[in-house]
């Protein structure tokens, strides 16, 4: 694998996983007050395009570095409008 | 263009400007007690691989976004240190 494609995946891996301490921290708190629900609606949809253009491109590591982000990004929005 | 790289350019202004909606939330509140640091520690880290490795694939479209979403997250990481 080439250097950039090795830079690539550890990127997408980082701001695939930044979003765990996000839901370890409301899981915790029950708290939401401080994070914009506009913020995790659009990059939810981004990302949700983001996986469409993997499955189009034949992209394993989009697909599934965008699947769990997705996931991630939806428990986010979830939590949001669970603990107002 | 083909659809592939429209879908992939909007992807890419979504999870950009998501950040806008975040920074302004927190500058009108001054308030960052649920926002995870280390969430913004590791996307910015992330983002910024994204950008060298955009700049390796000498790929534009990469640079702009990431350089644009690495301000945003950047200046999220600064407001969480100032209003604790």
């Amino acid at each position: 694998m080439d250097m950039a494609s090795i830079i690539g995946y550890i990127a997408g891996a980082l701001t695939t996983i930044a979003f765990v301490p996000q839901v370890i921290k409301i899981w915790k708190t029950k708290s939401t007050k401080d994070i914009s629900l506009t913020m995790f609606i659009v990059f939810c949809f981004g990302i949700f395009l983001w996986m469409i253009y993997g499955i189009m491109l034949h992209s394993f590591p989009v697909i599934i570095a965008n699947a769990t982000g997705l996931v991630l990004g939806l428990l986010i929005i979830i939590f949001k409008i669970k603990y107002k």
